[in-house]
């Protein structure tokens, strides 16, 4: 009988393995049977809006954490499929940021492209995954969300890529509960346009709180007040944005901070971050790790330590993104097809430890994307994934930090260049600042012949 | 080895369960070993208030739906326990309609008064119960949150008492995505005070909808319009209330009814009701079921027909809440300790539909009063359960809905007799319009008492 593969989640990770083995069968390659579950009603993961927040129609979290107005807040030239360029997708060159119904077609077009719907089943959320040592097979448990009715298979592999920016970190605050306002965590955070007129405070200090506080701002806040707990990001914040020391507690409608300071708000949206969360996992399958960029237990960052068999795709913090999960899917894909072999696994351990310590040793943001331009050059190295130039790539992320410390509310407004087809992207028709309409179709038609349609 | 009992959720229906149990005990029955899993960190079920939204500090689906504000919705005295009056647990006879911290209190009263804290695992979810034929055993796999492990256990019977107003049923209306306001559902609201100078729309005609809508209005919203789907509630209602045919699209701010007329609001709350949602339970043991008096398949409104080892308790719709998850849980206790016998199987199933009939031929409120009223009285007569006067209970759900219909802003400021005291309630210090504080002791005293202390 064939061997059976179980991949868990149709987001940008799960489709990335559904395409490594695709690729490989088309080359003529025998591939294992494989089954895609996924529990929202679309491919995509992450990548599709919902206005639901908490739970969706069957009771089931509500995975994706997008916002309207949502725009990439990084160039895309960095997340390009090696395969696929946006400019091959789009018929021509588009600009660097575009907003979420802009990327989300782009990867909708190359599942499309790629022939891989048919493996996947929608609205079916895996429950349970076991390890059966005696038969060397999973059993995974998944439940039909329309049909409400649970089934169990085998598999000889599992990948797990079911994300880890669903499940808010929720912290405490003293007097939460008393606060006379609106409290959210990002993750239920869909529209600037409610906090108009609203002294808003965020409480967090990495790109979900950037990213929001500035888009309240773009829509008319009050103020907008950053609440840090490390350090603070340092942008040269315009007028109505200020940087503060962590909440304390809350009296009333009043935050305190650590150094005394106080500020009344209207609203606090916990940018507090993510858990990873994989309750269908039993313990001994299942990872646990904080954000980080080197996740523990994880050989080349894929493989379970203690059964290779479970992969993990996606599991990092990331500067790359869809192109990093292509890179982990081509590599896992080819240790299952046999043409490259796991070392043993004490030389497993000590890979991971090397990297670990590499991680560790990590000076700042420059160096945080060096160690993963070198992670990718690590995967690259022995896959057939097309050639992608990660020195150019990381030269971009580097670019981009320095367009933010310039300018926080432009660096949108930059151009990049493509290291597939060498095109620097045009500048948009509008300054993101004042493009209030992030349609897909506002996006790509100049504003002249928006009004002429 | 003596029988294991296994209770999901700590709620007023599983705590039922332990004091029945604990009950027996007390007075020399020898018991099964119990274990309480509740994956709250205290108990009280539904009546604990958070201000978390979504998933919890541990990535689980907030249990509670209770907002700050909420006052109970029906007299204290019809859900009294006829073990444990208010008067017992107060010092003194209180008002009719307390606020949930006041009710929280009560409850917690009877569970330190009862000894049963020490059978309860909080913060331990129940993740997967299944039955084994072979060993007639039911395996319960739990959570516990804190920890992050898995472990199962065998049992003889289960209880789930793990409620039915936690898991929102949302429906889709066309337009949600583009709706340039705040939509939630009911499970979500916290506040009324964010409302304040708002239109708000509550899509709904049950209880949540009417309470959520009066709250709104009691804290300054512009504007509360009800949209109903099958007959509006008829209240009189004051100016700035209204109810309109069900919602049909939403366009920007506008929502466009049935019947073709419009309003503009700044927020939807939807008031569309909750699930019965055991997403831990296997298929064959899984209760299917909408919010209704008599859920299929359970004997007696309790015993699971296929496997009546499994026990459900407070599935029902419900006028009687505490007593009634009394009444069912001293039943079923004595089923279990063997002082009740089950008829067979197809006795069971011609009950069930004898009760189901019943249920289909009832007219109006005032039949369901009635048709619940006959459940308690078959459930109280074979039990030692202390004597409760259910004729007396149902008149006084029967005043209560004329009140309502009387006047839905002041229903609250009535009295009402305690049918295990026979005291009748004191007048709240203030009309329940003007008492803006919910706080314990803000009702339990006198505005001159608050005011010297």
């Amino acid at each position: 009988m064939a061997e059976r593969i179980a991949i868990i989640g149709a987001g940008p990770s799960g489709m990335a393995v559904l395409r490594a083995f695709e690729s490989a069968r088309r080359k003529g390659a025998d591939i294992p049977e494989m089954v895609c579950y996924e529990r929202q009603k679309d491919c995509g993961g992450i990548w599709n809006y919902t206005w639901r927040t908490g739970t969706d129609e069957f009771g089931e979290p509500v995975h994706a954490s997008m916002y309207r107005y949502l725009w990439s807040n990084g160039p895309k030239e960095c997340l390009e499929f090696a395969d696929y360029s946006f400019e091959e997708h789009f018929g021509r060159p588009i600009p660097s940021f575009p907003p979420r119904a802009v990327l989300h077609d782009y990867i909708k077009g190359r599942i499309e492209r790629s022939g891989i719907m048919h493996y996947i089943k929608l609205s079916t959320a895996v429950r349970n995954v076991t390890f059966n040592e005696e038969t060397q097979k999973f059993t995974v448990t998944v439940k039909d969300l329309v049909a409400d009715t649970l089934t169990s298979s085998e598999f000889d592999y599992v990948f797990c890529g079911s994300g880890h920016f669903s499940t808010p970190n929720i912290p405490e605050f003293p007097g939460l509960t008393h606060f006379l306002g609106r409290t959210l965590h990002s993750h239920d955070f869909r529209s600037a346009d409610e906090f108009a007129g609203k002294d808003v405070l965020c409480v967090g200090a990495s790109y979900s709180s950037e990213d929001i506080g500035i888009q309240c701002h773009k829509y008319g806040a009050k103020s907008v007040t950053f609440s840090w707990r490390t350090r603070p990001m340092g942008f040269k914040w315009p007028a109505r944005m200020d940087e503060v020391p962590l909440l304390e507690r809350v009296e009333g409608k009043t935050a305190i901070f650590k150094d005394g300071t106080k500020k009344d708000v209207d609203a606090i949206i916990l940018c507090t971050g993510y858990l990873h969360h994989h309750p269908f996992m039993e313990d001994s399958l299942r990872l646990k790790s904080r954000n980080r960029l080197y996740p523990p237990n994880l050989y080349k960052g894929i493989f379970w330590i203690d059964n290779p068999k479970l992969m993990y795709i996606g599991m990092q913090d990331q500067f790359y993104t869809f192109n990093m999960f292509d890179a982990q899917a081509w590599y896992a894909r080819d240790v299952v097809l046999g043409r490259i072999k796991l070392p043993s696994k004490s030389d497993m351990f000590d890979d991971i430890q090397k990297w670990t310590e590499m991680e560790e040793a990590i000076p700042d943001a420059s160096g945080a994307i060096d160690f993963q331009t070198e992670y990718m050059r690590d995967l690259l190295a022995p896959t057939d994934y097309p050639r992608l130039d990660v020195d150019a790539v990381a030269k971009m992320f580097k670019d981009w930090e320095h367009h933010k410390m310039d300018d926080i509310l432009t660096y949108r407004d930059r151009s990049h260049k493509s290291v597939l087809t060498g095109t620097l992207a045009p500048v948009h028709h509008t300054p993101w600042m004042k493009a209030a309409d992030d349609s897909m179709e506002a996006f790509l038609n100049q504003p002249s012949r928006v009004a002429a349609e």
